[in-house]
């Protein structure tokens, strides 16, 4: 039983100082009825995505204040998902199977997180608590050196120098900001220059050598949700719609350091791509459009090389052809992604389906593709070890 | 497409000083697949509920680590899933979620919860975090206070004296300490006289008003993880199997304090239980053995009076006949209940399907209820926010 996206919502992304946890979520949840059309009476069940709630704003148990959204939702089921950066499409993966159990009819999702409430010392210890605690954060490694691993070890199998991967990895952070430009919600409104990007400066230090602050995605604030129900009921209720016609997740050891799996790729997701395009009976060469997981550039790298964008260790020569650009054969991020469109963790993955699925009903937040109808999402959580790919497709 | 329980697993409950939350997780989740005679080749997806891993254990996205148990878990869906002391039946929901969408046939799920990392007062206040934070935990309260909230209320709604309550309530705490003598899990094995239980004393010291340190659950370690798959391969794999025939959650306002849910009454718990009991076409009067949630006994006295068991303000009279001991009309947590085997609270819900599925088998962990075929779970989170019920029944 297909299910598909009816009313979609986004919140301005970045250091939100005059809103709570609580009032991103009742932003982004009123929005989305609003947009679908639908009260909270219509709403069978509330997925609500989140990482550090804990941390960042001393509250877990968060699902039950979707309550508060409308009295409608009162006594519905409601649940908190977590799957670190991730935990946004694991909702969304969580939502449709409880449409496509017949459990639900109609779903609403949210994703939403305040990192802004602690400093980025503070920020660094908590996301260092998705990696595999004993043998990477308590060790003293956090996300960027963890990144660095895999961007050392991709150097190290395919043979690239350091200057070699920070002038590819620049084509990336210099798409970003060029693509969040556009985006009335990004937290980033600057270009980067190329030189900037691939050099280490002053203003552009090593966070974890051989990543650069200009590889690093940001810290945020933000929300966004959706609503969901099946396709049938879709095709009834609206004039335009786009389905999630495939999604998969597939996950892998918590560690990277641990070296049970390999530095230079991210085989998981593309197991969980195989199996999403599987689904939704369509290949890489379909796509028209993606939102991936750049929480760091070389993961921007090795998700087009897990998807088929490139050939294992030829990342760079799909962003010197200009495949990745918008204007190219599949645009990457044209939202600015984690890295300038901002990464407010819980929600990213909720962010990227309302993101994909604007660029599909030709109302996309920020910079447009022209025509695209097909779309795809990759959210990654901790170093890769939760992945999940959906892939969507405007149908009516 | 009902499903059933085809393997389970539980560990010891109590201050496992040699066990971290991964060996609890690997311990319960090799046992389940052990039980089920399945291997993680045969398993679709992970659900992993756990609270407070982030600040007991500084592990956040704990559901990959599921992968070790065993590597043909490697590249398969698995999520954490988080509602306070409600997380192990959330998980359980959202697991029959995926068997019923079709896109899972077998699944594991593990509950897990490592506590003694922290003292008390640090215990308290991760809890806390379950609360509605800004007018509950930033306010001071812990959960014995929030409890003592429907203490109060349930008094003064029914016009009950403390002396009166304390009378009450030390039936259900001293039926807890009992049952829990055989059990071999169990975190306490050590009888309560129902003068120490009725009384405030230097070893009975008042928690929070009304409500006296033996009315409180414990802090513990511990795990418990469940098989499930389809009623349809159920049948054909085992000779012996318990349906999970009903399941339903209802979330109410997160907090208590702020007046919005009635404080003398579980009137969310009674919601998901018509629900879960229509589902499974069974009412109370058909159920056998019952594991419910005596975070504190006030909840485990509300939940009578929320199932049926008693009328409202009634629940007393339940106890004076004896309906919920072993022997009687419904036997009440025969495992010795949060309060006396223990409250690892993301493996709670797990641990109570566990416990009432073996009790169907008349393989029960410590007392069996002789001849019971049907049985019901009742798992909270917060003061009452998240409510999740389930009806098992013997089916082969």
């Amino acid at each position: 039983m297909p299910v598909s996206i009816i009313g979609t919502s986004h919140t301005k992304v970045g250091f939100l100082n005059d809103k709570t946890l609580y009032d991103l979520i009742l932003e982004a949840g009123k929005d989305a009825l609003k947009d679908a059309e639908l009260s909270g009476e219509d709403i069978d069940a509330v997925y609500v995505a989140n990482f550090g709630g804990e941390d960042f704003n001393n509250q877990g148990h968060l699902a039950p204040y979707a309550v508060e959204i409308h009295e409608g939702l009162r006594f519905k089921p409601c649940v908190r998902i977590e799957s670190a950066c991730a935990s946004g499409s694991a909702a969304v993966l969580e939502a449709i199977n409880s449409i496509e159990s017949g459990r639900s009819k109609t779903v609403l999702v949210i994703g939403a997180e305040k990192m802004s409430s602690l400093d980025t010392k503070g920020v660094s210890n908590v996301l260092a608590k998705a990696s595999f605690w004993p043998l990477e954060g308590e060790k003293g490694f956090t996300f960027p050196s963890l990144y660095a691993e895999l961007a050392k070890g991709y150097m190290s199998h395919f043979g690239y120098s350091k200057e070699e991967l920070w002038d590819t990895l620049a084509y990336i952070s210099c798409k970003a900001h060029k693509n969040a430009i556009s985006n009335p919600f990004a937290q980033m409104h600057k270009e980067y220059s190329h030189e900037y990007a691939s050099t280490v400066s002053d203003k552009n230090p090593l966070i974890a050598e051989p990543l650069k602050l200009s590889d690093c995605s940001l810290i945020s604030d933000g929300a966004a949700a959706l609503v969901l129900t099946t396709t049938e009921r879709a095709l009834e209720l609206k004039s335009e719609v786009v389905e999630i016609s495939g999604i998969a997740s597939s996950c892998d050891y918590l560690s990277i350091v641990e070296g049970k799996r390999n530095n230079w790729e991210q085989k998981a997701i593309k197991i969980a791509a195989e199996k999403a395009f599987g689904e939704a009976d369509l290949s890489i060469e379909d796509i028209h459009v993606a939102e991936v997981h750049d929480c760091f550039t070389i993961n921007e790298l090795l998700i087009y090389e897990a998807l088929g964008i490139a050939e294992p260790g030829k990342g760079r020569e799909a962003l010197l052809r200009g495949d990745t650009f918008v204007g190219g054969k599949l645009p990457v991020n044209p939202s600015g992604g984690l890295k300038a469109k901002g990464h407010p963790v819980g929600a990213t993955g909720v962010s990227m389906h309302v993101l994909v699925a604007r660029q599909l009903l030709n109302k996309a937040i920020g910079l447009q593709v022209e025509g695209a109808t097909n779309g795809l999402t990759v959210n990654v959580g901790g170093s890769g070890a939760t992945n999940i790919v959906s892939v969507l497709r405007r149908i009516k």
